[in-house]
């Protein structure tokens, strides 16, 4: 299977297009965590503990793990460990991107099998086709997916993604062009994905989805950011196509001792919201 | 003393622009090296060591480490710390990008004294202003450096960043108001500086010259791309505001036993061809 049927089949089967997004503030943590790597991955695995049954993968945000520099990094070896031993999809979010055979080595560094190797990589297209290349021919290769910028969630997304350059639109459209799909007919979905924030207006989610029937949407600012759910729920196809990250409201939904089980509640009622 | 005017000083003092590039492959390490982390910094380490005098700086490239884990990552941080007792200034090439608390995260990262802490980092501005400014105000903070990819040196950098859009002249005017700058008179260029691939035509580096007469260029290409040094250096200011990485000519000079000798041979070339 490659990566976006994979991808199907753990939708459906755990009915769940929740993502917990690992974004691990020291500044947050419960009392009980050391502000540190060891720290950030304890808090980590009890969240996922907490909620893996109700989501179908985890997005690691390796900002807040560089942080902590070499440590940081074998925490995030250890917790794509732990998320792959509990069936989830895996996303590292580093918006990595480059050139020639510096691409080449990101895409060997997070779509092999090495220490850091996932399902699945969020990239920024800034560079063009020849920086997207490599990642997109490792996916290929290897069956693992991609997530690439086309309109972010925050209030300077149009100053260079949008306006008279709309960017994101031909953004858009390469992303249709690099469409990696297989001969099955269950693949109604490719493995090279969009990242569209839930708090761009609805006109221009539809839009979206018009441009790119074939790209499963990762559509983070549910929430915090005041992104709708329902919207976002709109542009699935057939049911699926759409992944939401969660993660501040449910990381800090509580920094008391009772951290685990309001996490938990947080993501049910976003469980309850989106199944179908 | 910010950031560009420690550049100042140190290119000056040196009668030296260009940056040594590590980009550890391991496919084209010298027989005596391991094809893994440790072995990427021994390697790095004897290239720096033959040719510390030449340069003004280093400029780490994060995916060939990356692709190591968290044990990549720890070569990374020692060999930002020999470059700091060689007085060099160092870049982290990570062309990072995100946008709020995330994007402070990374500026946290890289720009502040953590095991990653380095001078100066490479960032991807898609995002936008709200995306930079967490990387901009720790630059103020603590007198490090950026610079922003404007015009990437690869074949498909028109895609998005050219043409009709002319993603790359917004850029460059964002540069110019992201400027920091001391009340010195001697502080001519501002700590954020661009990213120009060598490799455009003249005309165009003249260009950019005009719109960001702030900014230091970090201009790679120059060599195996194709780019002129000879053009590059034609857009310096006052003699200086321009710098050159020099990689993969270095560092892959010879694979035998004479790699050092061979990587200070063609270092010194092009030492003679910039020094002023």
């Amino acid at each position: 299977m490659n990566f976006s049927e994979k991808l199907e089949a753990v939708v459906k089967e755990k009915n769940s297009c929740l993502i917990l997004g690992l974004d691990p503030n020291p500044d947050k943590f419960p009392a009980q965590f050391s502000k540190d790597a060891k720290g950030a991955q304890e808090f980590c695995e009890a969240i996922l503990e907490a909620t893996h049954d109700l989501i179908c993968g985890v997005k690691i945000q390796m900002a807040y793990f560089e942080v902590f520099g070499s440590a940081g990094i074998k925490a995030v070896e250890n917790l794509l460990k732990i998320a792959k031993e509990k069936n989830l999809i895996t996303i590292v979010d580093g918006k990595r991107n480059d050139i020639g055979s510096t691409a080449e080595a990101y895409a060997k560094a997070y779509l092999e099998d090495g220490p850091l190797g996932c399902d699945s990589i969020t990239v920024n297209p800034l560079l063009g086709t020849d920086g997207m290349q490599p990642f997109i021919d490792k996916c290929e290769k290897n069956d693992r997916g991609l997530f690439v910028l086309v309109r972010t969630s925050n209030p300077s997304s149009q100053e260079f993604q949008g306006g008279k350059a709309e960017i994101s639109l031909r953004i858009a459209e390469k992303i249709e062009e690099w469409n990696i799909t297989t001969q099955s007919p269950q693949n109604q979905f490719s493995s090279v994905g969009a990242v569209i924030g839930a708090t761009v207006p609805e006109k221009m989610l539809g839009f979206f989805r018009e441009e790119m029937p074939h790209a499963w949407f990762l559509c983070p600012g549910v929430g915090a950011q005041g992104g709708s759910l329902e919207e976002v729920l709109n542009v699935r196809r057939n049911g699926i196509g759409v992944l939401i990250p969660v993660s501040r409201s449910v990381l800090y939904a509580s920094n008391g001792k009772d951290f685990c089980d309001a996490a938990r509640k947080e993501m049910q009622k976003m469980f309850d919201l989106q199944k179908t």
